[in-house]
């Protein structure tokens, strides 16, 4: 979906007014989280292929602007220049995959007011709900401890396109497939999926459905076995491997039931029945703490279809995101309202052993600390093509994998230190009694305390 | 987005057995919420539009059938018979506006069992989310008690045709209006929209920026006055209008801070100044919780803009739903999975003054009760066009008014009772008797206490 009317009112209200005023000075807006959500240590960013697609297309169509022209009011002159408009500006970004701490840009727009203005609304939706799943994803793959884990979220995902960005972020995060056939068509993930209950009661009887099953597909014939009883179940599946001539069966799935107390009894008849090979695969209300409790008391579990609860991110189903102008014309820029001060100016994260550095965009890189910001967009056009999704997975796990337990632990983990630089806090304090200063000229009164 | 893969590969699989098995019976399928989520008395239904319009154009592209036949190895008798495959059944389904209830049938679909299986994870995705979205919408109405409440959502709902959702289903529920531009057109919905703190910013103080915006909107000056000092800005606010000659503001927006208190100052310093009719506009964090707290404390707030914790209903992003195979081929069906009975065969809900009754489909309506679910497809068609969107938001209204307080309440809310009939529990308890016996009699062990 592009199109220009996908922002909020007030973007276009907005943008009509700084148009029509010729301020078309280039502003600086920055895209970062202000606080972790609770039990979260550390962000995976996500969400930025999504932008640059949405803004490398913006535009408004015909229909868009007679929308504008006859619902909204929009005069013909802004009606002329939207016609014209399209995004000419630069981004820098994080990349996908990359580990990020609050108060970090994830990404900053440097374009002409009225540009940086429309795309904003956008913007923080890919990268607030797509970072969302991808840091809530890791947290199931490291609540695994090496098991497999499988995107089963589509059916409660919050509409359908939030289902291809989850078979995605999930990916991303090290999830091994999805169920979502879409998703995994359109991103290249591998596609997976069982059978359902329905399958086994749409027969006669439970061993008709198993042989239905195995011999339309003997290569992978992984059966659902608690429809009815689950022990049963197991004892039916063997039992319809061995009738259908099968050396073993790809896997059983349990979902429902002492997930972990089930996975143990399977796992001895099936080994029993020399079927050693034959995967586990558990489902049913599964998130990163279920699976982290079946994986430390050792349930034989090799495979976890995680669905609703990390395909909404359950327990923190948003983050704490902005997009925030830090400048104008070449003129630093910050707000004072309560409890929400930002700090002004271009910026530049650095990534070092002791931790993370936010400081201004040109200052010169402290010794040895890696700069996480990268051109990704330039006069309007992608710098490069997307980063294939297999190297993000890469980077992604390489950067978990480097992190202390403190930090990526499920429950009350800490997080990392971020600083703002010497130069970035003094160009803050600076700014900050400047416009304390200019208020208290004009009378307005005393500001409110930092 | 339409398209033969917005399904779970397992939907795929079973849809190909079926049909290579000649299993053409009609299934009927029932979708419905099994729990409340915590302090719900109630739900809106909501998401039905979306489900038809996507049941209708399903469908196997030849780039989908590439895709089953090279990347998922389906064989050439089921991609023939893919290629072919509509949905062809009848669907019957409570209206979108209506209150229901747990454990009553939302939806129900009856049509060969390849077609009913394969639209269920996008039927499951659109009543979930928006069911959620509209009852938490509903609340926020309910909270606001009398003034307006609008949707701020779009930059932090789950995805941008999430989004879209949300503009319809909290307009459907009673909200007002929207911030969402794309959304407002495409529903005719009333938008909506203020200004941000970056306009205010991006010119050289606050009374530079108000005076441009008077001058761009005169018809439509609502100032934000929370980008420095809030009192101050409400006093520029109004400077601001004298000097541009306007007899009052629209409106003023608080968007930070103490916003009961500001709200009462802000009121009082319109008012000295004769702007009675300046309505005052406050958003920030906002969900049902804080409204009604400001609403109890008489805060003269006359518009309550709500988003991401609206937009993602933050306190319960998802229900608890599920779509069972009820029948198939003219037998009765349900499993017996732990804790996951459901009630077997086609269902109607009637609704009475004392309560909901869950009946058998055929079965004569209990005297003075009133059935919910409906035709609405019937051989692959609509039954007629779309409600059109204004009426489902008065059904919805009226229905809401109708509930006693011990069920809109937002803490600790009652529920309705909902029974099933004699008729369906004779059915229910007959067919889990005859299952059990079924599988004593296959030596399978004794079954899970219900």
């Amino acid at each position: 979906m592009s199109g220009g009317l996908l922002t909020d009112l007030y973007e276009v209200t907005m943008a009509a007014s700084y148009l029509r005023r010729g301020m078309t000075g280039p502003a600086t807006f920055s895209l970062f989280v202000r606080k972790l959500p609770p039990d979260r240590g550390f962000l995976i960013a996500a969400g930025l292929e999504d932008c640059l697609s949405f803004v490398e297309d913006y535009r408004f169509s015909q229909e868009d602007l007679d929308y504008l022209a006859v619902e909204q009011g929009l005069d013909d002159a802004s009606l002329r220049a939207f016609e014209r408009l399209r995004f000419t500006g630069e981004v820098r970004a994080v990349p996908e995959g990359r580990v990020v701490y609050p108060g970090e840009p994830l990404l900053e727009v440097t374009a002409p007011i009225a540009e940086a203005q429309l795309v904003e609304t956008v913007l923080l939706n890919h990268v607030t709900f797509q970072t969302t799943v991808a840091t809530k994803a890791a947290r199931c793959v490291r609540a695994a401890a090496g098991a497999r884990v499988i995107d089963f979220s589509f059916r409660r995902t919050q509409g359908v396109d939030a289902a291809m960005a989850v078979a995605r972020a999930s990916y991303l995060a090290g999830f091994a497939g999805t169920s979502n056939v879409e998703g995994a068509r359109r991103y290249g993930i591998p596609a997976t999926g069982t059978m359902a209950h329905s399958y086994v009661e749409a027969f006669p009887g439970e061993g008709e459905a198993f042989a239905a099953f195995a011999a339309d597909f003997p290569d992978r014939t992984t059966l659902l076995v608690d429809t009815y009883d689950t022990i049963a179940g197991v004892e039916a599946a063997i039992r319809t491997a061995r009738r259908a001539g099968l050396p073993s069966l790809a896997g059983i799935r349990l979902d429902s039931g002492d997930l972990g107390d089930l996975a143990v009894k399977a796992r001895s008849i099936l080994d029993e029945a020399g079927m050693t090979g034959t995967l586990i695969v558990a489902s049913g209300g599964l998130d990163e703490h279920r699976i982290a409790d079946l994986a430390a008391a050792g349930a034989p579990i090799d495979v976890y279809g995680v669905g609703t609860k990390m395909g909404v991110s359950a327990d923190a189903p948003y983050l704490d995101s902005a997009y925030k102008l830090v400048a104008y014309a070449d003129r630093p820029v910050m707000k004072l309202s309560t409890g929400k001060i930002t700090a002004p100016c271009a910026k530049q994260v650095y990534r070092g052993a002791d931790g993370d550095v936010v400081a201004l965009r040109d200052e010169p890189a402290p010794d040895g600390m890696e700069p996480l910001l990268v051109p990704v967009m330039e006069a309007g056009r992608r710098v490069a093509g997307p980063d294939p999704l297999d190297a993000v997975r890469e980077r992604c796990a390489a950067e978990i994998a480097a992190l202390p337990d403190r930090i990526t632990r499920l429950r009350a983990p800490e997080s990392r230190p971020v600083r703002l630089s010497a130069r970035l806090r003094r160009t803050r304090d600076r700014l900050y009694a400047e416009l304390a200063a200019g208020h208290r000229a004009a009378g307005a009164g005393p500001l409110k305390e930092r």
